[in-house]
């Protein structure tokens, strides 16, 4: 059936990080003050124009050191299974990974980012703008997630 | 070099919406109304354990109807040419989409969400839970969508 066809992806660039493998990567990796570099490949730059405008961008990536999952999982937040759809693990049927960055500068085919909790050498996925009126909601239940990781904004 | 290698993916489900083709999609969708209802495959359905708890999710899907993309499009919200990774166009090199939904109730291993702006039987590729401390950005830029889409909250 169409809908269980495979869907093969070429990445678009790679990710160079301060962390050298996941253990390196804090929890709440979107709090940190560190510099990622987004390099995207050079046949793709056209598509970067006007980006500068954004002051956040969603970055979608391979989570390409995990392999296998589970479906129910323990984070580091408690003690407790959850299911595996209602948490960030990077172990997922289909390794995508997603992080909203805040967007420090760009030069020419190379973005550098804030918040980016990714091992370095990440394959690139896919870049969006991130826009508010479409990409916040409220009002809001957070789940298991609720008081666990703080009221503050990242 | 291992960070151009393909990805496979197969879909962990299936998205049976109202629309059936492209141009039934509003432009605005996330605004929308209209139930959706996400399938998730058997299974993976233990992957969904206390996914009630949260009232909204990160739903990623395949672009599945678009074939080929341009780095720089227009939009319907002006007469620019914009680069590709500014837009959410889903003309893409990697044709993933990305929509964060209300999830209104769940049966079993089916999810109804609001404001899921796919067509019908569009292959879901992830879901992840809506964690405002993480997701939500504040100060933002939105570049040239700002003013495009009003000030108000999705």
């Amino acid at each position: 059936m169409e809908e269980k066809q495979s869907l093969e992806l070429k990445p678009i660039g790679i990710i160079h990080s301060p962390y050298k493998n996941m253990g390196e990567v804090p929890h709440q990796g979107y709090k940190s003050e560190e510099i990622s570099q987004i390099e995207v490949f050079k046949e793709f730059e056209e598509g970067l124009k006007d980006i500068e405008g954004f002051s956040h961008i969603i970055v979608i990536y391979w989570f390409h050191k995990f392999q296998g999952y589970h479906l129910l999982v323990k984070t580091p937040w408690d003690d407790v299974l959850h299911g595996l759809f209602t948490t960030r693990s990077p172990h997922r049927p289909c390794p995508l990974g997603l992080t909203v960055v805040e967007l420090i500068a760009r030069e020419e085919n190379i973005l550098k980012v804030k918040g980016l909790d990714v091992v370095d050498g990440t394959p690139l996925l896919d870049i969006k703008p991130y826009i508010p009126s479409i990409d916040e909601k409220l009002p809001i239940k957070a789940g298991w997630f609720e008081g666990k990781l703080g009221k503050e904004r990242g």
